[in-house]
Formats: structure tokens, sequence, C-alpha cells
């Protein structure tokens, strides 16, 4: 029995989010694993805005509760970090303790992202922790996002997958989602 | 027996983030919780960043592990949308069934954020869908932030609470969290 993958990601807010979703489900059955995608949902028809998202709620986590395990793009969107929506979904899935992948087509990682996000100012406080120009925290763990995800997703023996799309390409780029899903259909295999 | 709730958000990044988590679990014991706040953990010393980034991983899911209830402060963080590792943390929660409890202090939505990161260049598509510049999806439900988050603790009967906080005290007042703790507190006693 082929396991199933929920593919979690921002993809659902590209111009050619079907283009996109319709490629990594193909890859996804190619690869063998069966491809449960946010995509998939029939949205229901609503008049009320907010509960249409309240539907959308529900049916992503049907989804996801029927789902064997997750592949979430962790690309940074509309800013330095993941999406929350993508975030939510994969503490969702590891608190299931179902088997959770990740990837990122961005290299910088979130200690370096966030150094950015200050234009490069920042200290080192007394305990020689890294802190920006208003004194907060910048968590540098060498992972790519908050500790929460990363690791959540390596004590789970998962893999999280770092690629390097073109600057403009990260949300469409497919290779690093290939190569993730290649390391998700080996791990599931087994 | 009183229940206890994870105080889940980002003050952990705050230069004076023992003080405000001091205040917050101060403000939970008197209202009749039991406080488990992630600046509880006792963080082991570990000369490897990458190893103390697990640990912590670790800890945090083993004290939401044994939390009976979870708030969420989704306040934005260095951007337009929340801090994603308590975006994770309240998605964990959720899958385990708990009551999930959400606030923010800055009024403008969703939606109102976005058009903001986009400079308030938007239009409406085909299906009378807002979307930025780039041709991409502006969610937006009337949620405080992504709809897995803000749907996940409606659905859930949680309440998200959303404040106003002073610009440039969004994540140190309290006003928000006492009006939030307090519903949490009444439906916990149920």
């Amino acid at each position: 029995m082929p396991k199933s993958v929920y593919l979690a990601g921002p993809e659902v807010f590209l111009s050619n989010a079907r283009e996109v979703l319709d490629a990594k489900i193909a890859l996804t059955r190619a690869a063998g694993l069966v491809p449960i995608s946010p995509g998939d949902l029939e949205i229901p028809k609503l008049d009320d805005k907010f509960a249409l998202g309240l539907a959308i709620s529900q049916i992503d986590e049907e989804l996801m509760n029927r789902a064997d395990a997750i592949i979430a793009n962790l690309t940074p969107f509309r800013g330095i970090a993941a999406d929350t929506g993508t975030c939510f979904e994969l503490g969702y899935m590891c608190a299931q303790g179902k088997p959770a992948f990740a990837f990122t087509t961005v290299a910088a990682d979130h200690g370096a992202r966030t150094r950015a996000y200050f234009n490069g100012v920042w200290h080192s406080d007394a305990q020689g922790l890294p802190r920006g120009p208003d004194g907060m925290l910048i968590e540098d763990m060498g992972m790519i996002d908050n500790l929460m995800l990363h690791g959540g997703v390596v004590r789970r023996n998962g893999v999280v997958v770092v690629g390097n799309a073109k600057p403009g390409e990260e949300l469409t780029d497919l290779a690093t989602f290939k190569d993730v899903l290649a390391i998700a259909a080996k791990a599931l295999a087994d």
C-alpha cells in the first residue's frame, strides 16, 4: 500500500497555483507516493468569507488527518520566514507523530536572513548571543527557520533539504522539491 | 485540578524576555490556571548550536504534551505575519485536540496587512479575489493571519482576541493577553 503525503506550502497563493500544484502532484505520484494537496479540495460556495475560511481550515485538517506524512515547503514567503499556514500544518502533523520532511529553495538560513532583515546591523550580547539593533534575539541555530520547525522535522528522522533557486523563482522552482521527494519516497518505502 | 496552559509567543526573543514572560506567568497563575512557558525550560549547555536547537525543540514539545491548552500570541513578528515557531506550536496543540486561544495586539487583519505589504497596490481577479502586483493571491477572510491559524482556533470553540497596542509596544503590551486569558480561564473552568 503506497503511503500518502500531504504537500504543504504557499504555492496555493501563486498566480499559476493550479499549474504548480499539478506539477507537484504528478511528481509525487511518479515517486510512488499518493499526493494529498490542499489544492485538491472542493471549495464550498459560501458568500461569507469568514465562513469560507473556516470551511477550508476544516477540509485541510481532514486532508492532513488521512495523510501518512508531510512535505512542507518552508521557503520564505512575503518576508524572511515561512508561510504561517504551512508552519501550522507542519506542527499539526508532527503532533500526530507522522514522518515529516521539509525544504526551502533559499540557501540563506534563518540567522542570515534575520541579520539581512536588520540590514546587517547586529551585536553580540553578554552571553555571546546575536541581537538586532532593537535588542531582540536573533535565533541562529544553523536552521532554515525557527527551531521548532527545523527541529521538529529532524527529531522525527525527517530531512530538511536546502536548495538555491534563482531570484524570483523561489516559489516556482521544483528542483528542491524533487530532491526532498526522492528522500521522502525512499524513507516511506522502508 | 486547575488546567495548565502553554503560553506560546515570540516574547522569548525580547530584550526583556524574562520580565515579560514572568509577567505573563504571574497573570496566568492569578487567573487560576497553571502557566507552562517556553521560558521555563532549563536550557542545556551545548556547544553545538544545531544540537542546542534540537534540544530546545524537544523540551518545548514536551511542555506542550503536558499542557491542557494553549494561548498563542499571533502578533506580527518581524514582518506582516505571526512568529513561525508559535504557528507550529498552535498546530501542534490543535492536532492534540486541546482547547486553543489566540490573540494579536495589532488591529489590522491579515488581508489589510498584506495589502500594506504591497504598498496598497492590488487588483481583483476574474473571480473577484484580491491579488498583489505579483499576481499572488491576498488571503482576505477577515482573519488575523492565515486561515489555518484563525480557523483552527475558532473551530475548536476557542477565541481570537484582537487588541490595538501603541506602535512600538506590539510585543510588550499585556492588555490583549489579559483579555484572552480571562476568556480562556472561564472556558477552561467550565
